[in-house]
C-alpha cells in the first residue's frame, strides 16, 4: 500500500513513521511506498523495504496538494499544522496552513478521478472545545466552543471531513489528540508545554518552571498512545461512525500534582526538586478555558486506549527516549 | 447610521429593509444610508429619508466585500447564502458563497483600519444540528453535527463569526432561524418547502402536496418573528454571550397535522380539503435527519420571542400577505 504523511517532521510524524517503518505494514497489508511531506524535508527511515520520498513544501501553495495525492495514497495521515500559541500570535498564517491548507487536502482528492476515496485521519484537537464545561466531564455530544484561532481551525477541519466523506469523496476519520505528555525534545510554542516540561527537565537533570497551581488538572496521554491512536483510526472500520466521524480520544485526567507525585514515585525526591513554582498570571488565564475531563465513550467502545496512569506515562517517555533508565 | 445587507433581494432580505423602511431607525439611532446588496439588484424601498444604495454582484469575487465595507456601516446583516438543496446539488458553489464570501467579508472588516468594528448579525441555520438528537428537545449545549453541505457551511459560518468577534475584528452575533412559515411566493429549491407549502397554497386556493407524513415534527417561526429576531440581534449588547456569539432562535415545535388543523381552525375544511398526500420516499429521507424541537434557553432569556401557536402563525401570513382577509 501507499502512505502519505503530511506532517512528517513534526514529533507525533516522526514517530508515526517509526514505527510504520519497524512493522512493515499498516492494517495487515504490506507498505510499498510512502511519502514524508513537511515544510522542511522530514528524514527518511533508513534499512526500509519500501519506497520513500521525502519532500519539503507549503500545503498552502496552489498545485502542492495536488502533487501530493497524484500517486493516489491509500492512507493519508494529515497531521500538518499550526500550533495553537503560533496560530493566536499570527492569525493569517494560521488559517492559511490549518484551514485553507487542510481543505486543499480534502479538494485535491475530491478532484481526482472517481474512484479515488482514501481513508484521511485527521489529527484534530481537545482545543475544540472552550469552557465553562460540564463538571463530570465533556461527553461526545458537548458542542464545539474553541476559544482559539486553532481550535477554530480545527474545528472547521472536522466540518469539512465529515462532509467530504458524507459526500463519498474521501473516507475520514478525524482523532482529537489529548495533551501529548511527556512530549520529548525542546519546547515548543504551545501555552501547554510546562504539562511536559515539568517531568522532561528534571529527568534530564534540568529545571522546569510550573506556572500554575498544583490544584490545575488536564487530559493526557503519551505519544505511544497517540501514534496507536493513529493507526488504529487508519485501520478500523468507519462505517459504525456514521456521520459523526471526528472522536475524542480517551486519556488519562489528572492535576499538576498528580503529575509531580507520580515523578516522585518514578524518579525520587531530588528530581521533583527541580520544579520551580513562578506563577504565571498570562499562563494560569490561558488555561483555565482549558478542558480537565472528558468521557470518551465513542472511541473507547471502538477500541481507542490510552494510559490509565500518570506513571505508565512518565514510563513511557522513560523507555522511548532515555533508554529505560531512570536517572538520579 | 449606516447599514449594509447582503442578500437583500431575498425574502427575508426584503421583509427587513420593508421594515428599517418603515421605522427609519435602528435601536434609536437614525438610519442615514442603506447598501443593498444582492446577486440580483434589490428594489430600493420609496419614499424613504435616507440614502439607498442597491448593487448586484458575486460576494465570491476578489474585491467584492472590500468596496461593500469601504464606506465602513456601522451594522452589517449577512443573509445571503445559497439555500440547503442548492448547496446539495451544487457543491462548488454551495462553499463559494455560504463559505468563501462570508470569510470574504470577515476579512474584509479585519482588513479595514483599526477602530473599525460594526455589528454583524450572520444568519445560521438549524441545519448546523443534524440527528440522532436527544428526545426532550436541541439543548443550547448540543454538538453540530450538520448533516448537509448548506449545514457544514453555516457551522463554520459561526465558527468564524466566533473567532473574528474573540480577536476584535468585528462584533458578531449568528441567529440559527428556524424554519421560516409561512414563506410568501412561490416554492424555492428548499426540501422544507412543504411545510409552508401546505398552508399557503391552499389559502391561495392552489392544490398542495404534502411529500411526508402527518406525525412529522418541525421547528417553526414566521416571517415577522425572523425579522424582529433580525432587530434584536443587531440591537443587543453582545457582551452577556460571551465567546459563545451564535444562538438557537425560538421556534414552534409542531406536527404537519398540527399545522394542518391550525389551518383548518384559521380558513375551514374547504380550504384543507386542497392539501393532497402523495408520500416521496426522498423527502421523506431526508427530513428524518431533521431536527424536530429545541430548547432555546439563552436566547428567550435574551429577549427573543417567536410564536406560541400555530394558528398566529398563520395569521401573520394573512394579515402580511393576504390583507388580513381569510379567503374561503
Amino acid at each position: 500500500m501507499n502512505i502519505l504523511v503530511l506532517g512528517a517532521a513534526g514529533m507525533i510524524g516522526r514517530k508515526l513513521v517509526e514505527r510504520l517503518s519497524r512493522e512493515g505494514s499498516l492494517g495487515g497489508r504490506r507498505i510499498e511506498r510512502m511519502t514524508l511531506f513537511d515544510v522542511v524535508a522530514p528524514k527518511a527511515p533508513e534499512g526500509v523495504g519500501f519506497e520513500v520520498r521525502t519532500m519539503a513544501g507549503d500545503l498552502s501553495q496552489p498545485g502542492q496538494t495536488e502533487r501530493l495525492v497524484a500517486d493516489r495514497p491509500d492512507t493519508i495521515f494529515h497531521l500538518a499544522a499550526i500550533v495553537s500559541g503560533e496560530a493566536e500570535a499570527e492569525f493569517e498564517k494560521g488559517y492559511r496552513i490549518n484551514l485553507d491548507a487542510t481543505r486543499n487536502l480534502f479538494e485535491a482528492v475530491r478532484r481526482s478521478n472517481p474512484g479515488y476515496r482514501p481513508r484521511i485521519v485527521f489529527t484534530s484537537s481537545i482545543a475544540v472545545f472552550g469552557a465553562p464545561f460540564p463538571d463530570d466531564g465533556i461527553g461526545d455530544e458537548f458542542h464545539h466552543t474553541p476559544l482559539t484561532s486553532y481550535g477554530t481551525q480545527k474545528t472547521i477541519g472536522e466540518l469539512l471531513l465529515a462532509d467530504y466523506s458524507r459526500r463519498g469523496f474521501l473516507d475520514g476519520i478525524g482523532i482529537r489528540l489529548p495533551t501529548i505528555c511527556v512530549r520529548p525534545g525542546l519546547p515548543n510554542k504551545a501555552a501547554s508545554g510546562f504539562f511536559s516540561g515539568i517531568i522532561r527537565e528534571p529527568l534530564n537533570g534540568k529545571e522546569a518552571v510550573l506556572p500554575v497551581a498544583d490544584t490545575v488538572r488536564h487530559w493526557h496521554a503519551s505519544p505511544r498512545a497517540a501514534i496507536q491512536f493513529l493507526v488504529h483510526a487508519a485501520t478500523l472500520d468507519t462505517a459504525p461512525l456514521g456521520q459523526r466521524c471526528s472522536l475524542t480520544m480517551p486519556g488519562l485526567s489528572v492535576t499538576v500534582g498528580e503529575q509531580i507525585e507520580a515523578l516522585r514515585r518514578v524518579a525520587g525526591d531530588a528530581v521533583v526538586a527541580r520544579i520551580r513554582r513562578e506563577p504565571d498570571q498570562t499562563v494560569i488565564d490561558i488555561v483555565k478555558g482549558w478542558p480537565e475531563r472528558f468521557v470518551a465513550k465513542r472511541a473507547e467502545a471502538l477500541g481507542f486506549r490510552a494510559e490509565s496512569s500518570f506513571d505508565d506515562i512518565i514510563q513511557v517517555y522513560i523507555d522511548e527516549e532515555l533508554g529505560g533508565r531512570v536517572p538520579g
